[in-house]
């Protein structure tokens, strides 16, 4: 089985499994006070050209989301985030288990506007209701679409106007930052919100992902909360051995890079095959649209995700990532072509 | 000011005060051990002829609501009710307090349909999301409507079929039973949901919600989950009282009814006025439509509730209750008529 | 059967009935926001000699603690008190249900002392452990001691050295202000804490607890707090209708002082007739050790609270409060001198 | 410097090393529904000799505790330990975050006893009060100490015989099971609770504690839970392949061994140098009391843990672990006797 449903269905890059093999017997204390974790730190910040950034590990999404926006909102605030939204819909809850209501707002591509947000943000409320507290958008959507510079910018406008902090969810970032139609770089990023993490569990590291507080008040005392969370993870050097990596020599865009050149093949190869497209994303989530005959061909070699069922047809999810081989591309587009 | 806003700008009925008013240099144990409460809960089990439920009290809704939602709910489930529900919109975000999330159904007239909610619940979820365990609807809705009783058994049995129990908030179950339009009794209500409530406080108590636990197994340890709630009054027999003296000689159904001949009243007003309607209500919320001018000469003599801002003219809530007063409503109507 | 057991047997002291009696068919405006309870916030800072304070109600204790606790509270701080402190034994793990933890430190004669306080709070914490957020004790404490003048200011004079705020539970404050050997007066309380509460529901109202935020910084966006723990009672006009009355001419003061008054008489009469005491509280809780006959004789006729199973003797609670009756006391001490 | 502060300075065992490795190209499903993890299971439940057993991995010991713990309680219930378990002192409040109290009970040697806890769950619990609903020890201990079998068969029938699960933390197990005063097998822990976890991250993993639920019933929808708090890992083989190699050829055994050989060595030396302990452990956590001179010597080459200061002299700890070097034991001795 060629699995394409997802982008962590391999190890890490070699070269960050290569470090850690070379660190794996130092002696170093744990939580993340080694100097590796400060090494990665270091890295982020001036790759983000954000000195004044704080940043901070963590091993997964679900603890990212949590820790940062638990740490962020009052008892009595939520979060916005667009219906489609990652906080919304795929975290069993994790968000209400720490007390604080996800605010959903209709999503157009998967994304808020910065009119819905405003219309939203400008209804005052009261204390019979949730006060909206945060902002949450990720880079890209849970759709794979991206928020373009401008709409970035024009967003944050309005979380500044209502003194809400914005934060971007980056589980994919290297796959916008290396889409074709991306315009928003790290240091815009970093410009353009209070607090963002760059992922890794699904950009070339084992696992792990770096929170960054380009407003570093909003991580007072943010490892208690990072404990509290159970995601002080004890060796936490391995963290920063991998985020070094990652930041070392451009490898994280290299990473994203060659991810996106394998998706704009895939999506090549289903234009051309009359494949349609369930959403139209323009990073490394593609989503066509399958008849059930061709779909149960391609999978006998195939594994993609199930997204929707439409009848006689199913809409799939493909992911391209940083371990995807060229080779597998040229087969799945060769049996797409023949399939459908 | 005469107040239209609400239903709960007076005290209580003068039988229910009266009633305190008696008891109260009585000496009794507490936290609803004591004999009031015993009396008032077999009332209520006769009149909702359901002996084998199990009756407690609680002081107001958002204690009511939390306390049976978190008392059911397995940490990863949430509870489903319409967009506009109580719940999802007025609670400040005490659901999730409890560490669950409130699964928003698109509403029809402020409710659940039978088939939306099948359609929701027959689709499996996985270990990446909330898992719905509870359905709760509340008769009459939050604006008004109501749920026939054909709409009430189909609601029960996609329940049933999805093994999800149905609880109905009934903060304003008096006004509901009192309404012409409407069909459902409480033993019919007590046949067709797991878990209600009868709303004391906007319906005639100084305040008060008993809660009917239909399917006995859910009151499981429930004294624990109201302690740990805040709401085990100390003096828990003035809910006793008050709960007895409501279902003696048919109180209840008495304020609903002169609260719904009076709704019914100002409804007439409004039509002959020609006002319309920014939701068409059976109950005691009515929601007539101003325009500023008129609007602002009626706020010198009465309160209304602000509901929404239509550019040139503004939604309105005006409330009968069972402490409204005839005159009042005849001078309003007077009034309306001659404003607009 | 004559009730001992605790000091909220009755309903409300006859003043405050007759207030909500005159203001019941009034027509106001709901959730606190009327007149009386501004009427009643005015007094008592009046009384408490603390005119920047702000005052808010809650319906019982258990409200007003987790209410004040977790909006204080980070979400990894805890709350600091003393093992038999209420808020660590008999809340059903209220304060823990908000998410934090009780640090229960141990007890002298129920009370925190200084010198343990500043010893806890002087060894510093780091990330892998609760953060000390709050002191919180009671006045009278849970076995009815109190904190003398010199104790209170050193326990706030620690609690500043730390930046730790200060609460004190009031639940009783009334038998505290009435009782001989008190010298805490309400100004001198309210100048040595950040947050207290004035219990009514133990000391002549229906129910109810003034929460006085001293620190009114404390008190941000408390009324989202207070409606998100279900306790922003709809009638809000109750509470401050019932607290109105009791500052007015001095009745909170006469009410302590009356219960109190036969709280002395009891301790003479168990004096005289040689029964040992379990704890000696200067309070209106007196917790005599009887032998198993003479208690068995005396339940016929009294209801006491069971303390401790002492093998061949039993502790007691006898309470008086502001209900008592001298003609059931003179009787009761009558019974004990013939029983034991 | 060499470091015996703890055991978690190092990365895995070499053998673990080359299992990730050789799989790091590998494809396959995500969240631990992979072979890896499935191999691993089985491996478990054969060395347990408990086929009936469900097993799940977690990625550190904090997760494992709330996932098990918050998954089983009810919400009124609460977690019994000793006062020194690591729930209680070094978690900074997760469980109370879920919502749970930790009900710490007086410890012997850093134990429940069997007689103690009896004591406390014999006495029955009102609706005022936490009700205990599980038992967490820890094996080996916080301060280091065992569980003999027969300690641990009686605390196991003091649970069943008050329906309360028992849960045994084995954070550091392997270090039980190497223990020269240890008789506890892994079949006979099993035999003996409901629920344990093998702690991996302490013990040869990089990461990971697989929880073993000898009762299945209580990993009811434990999928859920484990997304719920974080834990799900993306790439869960990562766990499997740990686990498996763990589980292979008896290596976990072995890795405990050799940490415990050098344990005695070091306790050995120790006691030749007349250095006094302050605590008495079996196991790889020892707990030297230094002068300061000698301390300040050793800390040069050297890092322990600190413990308790006390006067002149501080407590430290001292932890050999699978990664620990004969030769940097050999030259501790030597210069411990040399400082002393």
């Amino acid at each position: 089985m060629i699995r394409f449903e997802c982008d962590y269905t391999d190890g890490c890059a070699p070269e960050v499994l290569k470090a850690l093999t070379e660190t794996n017997s130092l002696n170093t204390v744990g939580y993340g006070n080694d100097e590796f974790c400060g090494m990665a730190k270091e890295k982020i910040k001036t790759v983000c050209k954000c000195p004044q950034a704080e940043v901070h590990f963590a091993v997964g999404g679900t603890q990212a989301n949590t820790i940062i926006i638990s740490s962020v909102l009052r008892p009595y605030e939520g979060v916005v985030c667009c219906e489609s939204g990652h906080i919304n819909v795929h975290e069993t809850g994790a968000i209400e288990a720490t007390g604080h209501k996800v605010l959903a707002l209709p999503a157009v591509n998967g994304k808020l506007t910065p009119r819905g947000l405003e219309k939203y943000l400008s209804v005052p409320t009261n204390e019979h209701e949730v006060k909206p507290g945060m902002v949450y958008i990720s880079q890209p959507t849970e759709t794979g679409t991206l928020y373009r510079a401008e709409e970035l910018e024009s967003i944050y406008a309005v979380c500044q106007k209502y003194s809400v902090p914005l934060f971007v969810d980056g589980a994919r970032l290297a796959y916008a930052l290396g889409a074709k139609a991306n315009d928003v770089s790290l240091p815009f990023l970093a410009k353009n919100c209070d607090i963002f993490y760059i992922g890794g569990t699904k950009c070339g590291a084992l696992f792990g992902e770096a929170m960054v507080f380009t407003n570093s008040d909003l991580a007072y005392n943010i490892r208690h909360m990072i404990k509290r969370h159970g995601a002080l993870l004890a060796k936490g050097r391995l963290l920063g051995v991998q985020f070094a990596t990652l930041f070392t020599d451009d490898l994280y865009t290299e990473l994203g890079n060659r991810a996106m050149a394998l998706a704009e093949k895939v999506k090549e190869g289903l234009k051309e095959a009359g494949v349609e497209l369930y959403y139209d994303s323009p990073t490394n989530q593609i989503f066509p649209v399958f008849e059930m005959g061709a779909l149960e061909k391609l999978q006998k070699t195939y594994s993609f995700e199930f997204i929707a069922d439409l009848g006689d047809k199913k809409a799939m999810r493909i992911c391209t990532g940083w371990s995807t081989k060229e080779e597998h591309v040229d087969m799945l587009i060769r049996d797409i072509k023949e399939a459908v």
